[in-house]
């Protein structure tokens, strides 16, 4: 056990100077629970350092906007009147129309009049939201007379799954797809035993939104396995840290449990034994942690056991999972990342991009009301850009939450600044169905976002929406996510995922208030403007630093970083891109290829069928072309190869310069200075290494001379 | 600890049965010493099994001669006279034709006259080599006279290196590019304890020859580098073990021990401190280990530390290791393969290939005579197919041994049958400087092999040579060698670097004739003809199925196992083709390219610098040319890329239909037999996706159509 893991660690978004607004006022917190205990905790710190005041009251009292309080955060649940409350959210009004009757789980009203800004909620949880927003408005949040504006989250479920392993995996390491040094909750075969770190990530992910965290790699390895059984206490030690922020626990399990920890002889999921073993082990996970989440699964995909196994198909699986959590208002995240992961790169019928629909779609409707059917965003695998995954307009009847990638397998590792906000927004507001039908926002969001239902076309009928998920960037760093700039990642899915149509860079906005402009004495301005031209524009910049029109998996087998054109392109994984000398990208058409357009709805089935209407960003994930071919950007597919490598290396350059200019102005601090100066040498030495083997690549196989010619190696 | 190491240990070449022609007789062992004691107890034990009988005489007894014996192994060193043996070896003659005055270290007498076979030796170690020469004739030493035929090794020093780690490497593993299960020396951190198998290797090696052995890696590890001085009781435990068998044993040191062990501020060759601290260090490893063999050093190679770091040469380097040895008879092994392994791949000019003579050949002369400079017989490394290394011709004034890799690092991994004799026998034979000059055999031996002089061309004032050695591949495996057809690649070695000019068929044959032989109670013919057939060219077929013309390295990065055309290609290594539409190959002429055909002495500078004249095996070692170019062979490039592929795919079938009808027969063990066919079904797997990946890569590349119209994929 250590004691100084939190020695030293970057305070993210929540620095104690941007609580300088509330710390510096006199505060009421009103009402009983948990969580309005950590509201009240955190305004006592802030008044701490600050000179405010905060009182407590868990029973009504008085008016709460007499004057005697600056900020009035209030529980208004039914039973607590608290006289005033009702006038603050007077006038609001539901989406439909209707007159508000709550406000909600999670909501909250936010309003200032008569000098008391006030927060109302009806639960808790609304509270520390409210209490957050509060903390980014600053001293905004008291200047002026604000009408009473409703906040809630637009997608319910808002999870992180961590991919921490307990036991050091020889290959894959303490964190799988970790660049950010060990594990918050695991070191060397065991818990951390100090989670002072971890109470920190439970504040930082409230802060942003987040409400769910999976604890362990849905790679779930044998001492991994043990955690819903011997090992179930150390679970619970971690729910205890992140309960009073409003978040529950998840745990990956794996499929295989009854045989591997139960000495079942089998796992099949219709076997009545197997069912029992599952029921009495949610059971028992219930009796520790009473708010548990549910399970998440990765089954029968890349070597995980599942219920092929058994020749029962993933309803079966996810369902008799599903049974086990019933009693307990779990769920199952059943993960639809399902394909061959041992294909014939020699056969060109089988596609990768096709599987986890072809798996999943034929399913739908089967599902259990508490199975979640996890899918990625896109249908291969968190490259820097794909389409939707069709998938997402196949399961009208299932619960879908659609994955993210937070932290940067194959964006740049955190070694490059690549904000994924305008990705996750792009394809959050992306309308699967057309342009006035519903977007995959929506879908996740089951029938609340932007208006519009999800689930299904015209927004009706879809089920229950199950919620966004992405993949942790955090480990032991001292700043969390190693590249200190990619904080914004973690803090924009957050604030994604509770409200989908905000514009990123107005997220991205918010982030550097909260984390940089607090510790600024003078003029913020220069600071923030370096930010933005370092990082609005960075994910289009790694995405023509790598492979080029949506081609993908370019990259060096095993670590993913770095350039290797044919790296994966005889392994049996099925990421190909099939170049030769004439040209390049894979046919998924129905006309001559895969058919994998036809899992799309129109009006994208026909858009992605025609090389001529395919945006150009795209276009090598649907079609196999000459590198002649004339892009609706007027270049050809030789040309834009070679000159979106050399501006993407010239960006990284560009970038530094940025960075270096800032140093130079003392607006951050050095040590942050240096991390993310020593990041960039790397990160222009990286995009040089792309644009040289990928130039090279295509121009020795191409033959096609650069039109500018300049230098390929 | 364990004990049960041994059990079920193959016994390869030498098993019980082998020694029934001498277990079954009467045999006379004459001589003190401890090897002489070894070879009365080898023949103890063959008689206790097979009813013969052998008495032991320390001193002169009576004719060796007079019918009493039908075996007699005696020494003849002066002052112990053994009545008889002059006359058997009498009219022997030197090669300079003058009469024989002494056998020599490591040689034997053997003849037959009146029904006696009889061995003489000057010293102990020869008369073990004797008896196992007796050994490998079975009844034919028995069944006629004999003419005396004076046996003595071409190469003093016959050495196999160990990759062995105690530590298991994270990456490495227990063996560094080991085939074959854990360390026979280390396990876990430890040594194994038990020695049962260390004796049975010991014995095996010198069965084949062999008299010395490195026990660790030459990349030195933390607790590897503490071998020299706290672990030093691990090495004389293993030293005492081969000790019986004629074997010295040798250490790869760290370089830098004098600051990691000893706390100095430098490892400075120069500096005094460090000096007294390596003679120091080697006296306390002499007075634990008195036939010590010296130290094998890896330095300023591949991250290793050296004398670059302190701006030496690695003359100074290896000179001050040579002086701490010098008092004690020990040897310094200095490791030639010394190159930039962080190379930018863009840089055309510089040449791996080159770096080795550019590194060493300026330093001939410099070396003090117990330095022997150890040279990879290729340029690059261990490639299935590459030319002799010049370094080889460059210092006439230096020892040089010439190193061999055993282990199939790049040749199939012992999952690919692929015997190397006839590559080794290819290279000693080789004559660098045109055909009426040295051997490179003589090179190592130092001007007794082949009758010709060695270390410069003319045969005249060569230093002594350095020997051969080896990587072993060996293992923890109850095969030895994992691929039990892979044994006969470390009994070739030794026996070729007793005898550089056998034939490596006729070697193969010995091998045959005593591991599988003597355990056949049938006609033995049908499994001489099987092993034969899978096994004398298996070294050009898996040419056939790998890198094509010499070009090298087309090997999945990290592992080198199976293909991957550009794995290397974009990488720091040095190890590149250049393949683009037009042509493959790495020009290395003087007239156009980087100049390392002028490394190489007349005539091969001008064959190899000519596109005309340079073997077609080695065209694209030393050329750049296009698909089309036509080779010596009447074919083209493109033409013989995809022939020799479909060839080698079609051979690794026809090698198992061979081994499967061996199988129906029964001549072979069935456990043996089902490993073999096990690993055969991967070879043929193996050679298909060659064929697949390096014609379908060079197909899509140069658009070349296959002449016989054959698929590629």
């Amino acid at each position: 056990m250590t004691t100084d893991q939190s020695a030293e660690v970057h305070a993210a978004w929540l620095p104690p100077e941007a609580f300088r607004a509330i710390g510096s006022r006199r505060t009421l917190v009103h009402g009983a629970g948990l969580l309005v205990g950590t509201v009240h905790q955190e305004v006592e710190q802030a008044c701490a350092r600050f000179g405010g005041t905060v009182r407590r009251q868990e029973e009504a009292a008085g008016d709460i906007c007499d004057g005697t309080f600056d900020l009035v955060l209030a529980l208004s649940a039914p039973g607590r009147s608290t006289p005033g409350a009702e006038a603050v959210s007077a006038g609001l009004r539901e989406e439909d129309g209707r007159p508000l009757e709550a406000i909600g789980d999670e909501g909250f009203v936010l309003a200032r009049e008569g000098g008391v800004t006030v927060v109302l909620a009806d639960t808790p949880a609304g509270l520390l939201y409210g209490l957050f927003q509060v903390v980014r408005l600053g001293e905004s949040a008291f200047d002026r007379d604000r009408a009473a504006e409703l906040h809630r989250p637009a997608v319910r479920r808002r999870m992180l799954d961590h991919w921490d392993n307990i036991d050091v995996h020889p290959v894959m390491g303490q964190v799988e797809r970790g660049y950010s040094g060990g594990s918050i909750f695991w070191r060397d075969g065991g818990p951390r035993g100090d989670l002072t770190r971890v109470r920190a990530y439970a504040r930082l992910l409230s802060a942003s939104g987040v409400n769910a965290v999976a604890v362990n790699n849905v790679n779930v390895h044998a001492t991994e396995t043990r955690l819903l059984t011997d090992r179930l206490g150390d679970v619970a030690d971690l729910a205890e840290v992140f309960r009073p922020y409003g978040i529950r626990v998840h745990l990956s399990v794996n499929f295989a449990s009854p045989v591997v920890l139960g000495g079942l002889p089998t796992a099949d999921p219709l076997d009545e034994g197997v069912r029992a073993w599952w029921a009495e082990a949610a059971g028992r996970v219930y009796e520790a942690i009473p708010d548990f989440g549910g399970f998440v699964v990765k089954a029968d995909s890349e070597g995980q056991p599942g219920p092929f196994t058994y020749g029962r198909s993933h309803a079966d699986g996810a369902n008799m999972l599903a049974e086990a959590l019933r009693p307990f208002d779990g769920v199952v995240n059943w993960r639809a990342f399902v394909y061959n992961h041992q294909q014939d790169w020699r056969d060109r019928s089988t596609d990768r991009a096709r599987a986890a629909f072809d798996h999943f779609a034929p399913l739908d409707g089967e599902f259990h009301s508490n199975v979640i059917v996890q899918v990625k965003h896109g249908p291969m695998d968190f490259q820097v850009r794909e389409p939707v995954s069709p998938v997402i307009t196949a399961m009208p009847a299932t619960r879908l939450a659609v994955e993210f990638q937070v932290t940067q397998e194959y964006t740049g590792q955190q070694r490059h600044v690549c904000y994924l906000g305008p990705m996750w927004s792009e394809v959050l507001g992306f309308r699967p169905w057309g342009p006035d039908a519903a977007t995959v926002a929506a879908v996740a969001a089951g029938g609340s976002a932007d208006g519009t239902a999800g689930g299904s076309p015209d927004g009706t009928g879809g089920a229950e929406g199950g919620g966004l998920v992405a993949v942790s960037n955090v480990g032991d760093d001292p700043y969390w996510t190693g590249h200190p700039l990619a904080q914004a990642n973690l803090y924009a899915f957050g604030r994604l995922a509770w409200a989908p149509q905000a514009d990123p860079l107005a997220v991205l906005d918010e982030w550097i208030d909260l984390t940089f402009v607090p510790l600024v004495s003078g003029d913020p301005e220069p600071l923030r403007r370096t930010l933005h031209a370092m990082m609005d524009g960075s994910w289009h910049s790694y995405e023509r630093c790598s492979a080029p029109l949506g081609v993908g998996f370019m990259v060096r087998p095993g670590h993913h970083y770095g350039p290797d054109v044919d790296g994966y392109e005889y392994t049996p994984w099925g990421t190909y891109h099939f170049a030769d000398r004439d040209g390049v990208g894979v046919d998924r058409t129905r006309a001559s290829g895969t058919g994998f357009t036809g899992q799309y709805p129109q009006p994208w089935s026909e858009v992605y069928e025609s090389p001529e209407r395919c945006p150009d960003e795209l276009l090598l994930f649907f079609h196999h072309v000459p590198y002649g071919h004339v892009l609706q950007s007027g270049s050809t597919v030789a040309q834009h190869i070679y000159d979106t490598h050399f501006a993407g290396a010239e960006e990284a350059s560009e970038s530094r310069r940025h960075w270096e200019k800032l140093g130079a102005s003392g607006l951050v601090e050095p040590m942050l200075y240096a991390r993310v100066l020593e990041l960039l040498d790397e990160q222009v030495r990286s995009a040089e290494e792309w644009r040289d083997q990928i130039n090279a690549y295509f121009h020795r196989k191409s033959g096609v001379p650069d039109a500018l010619g300049r230098l390929i190696p």
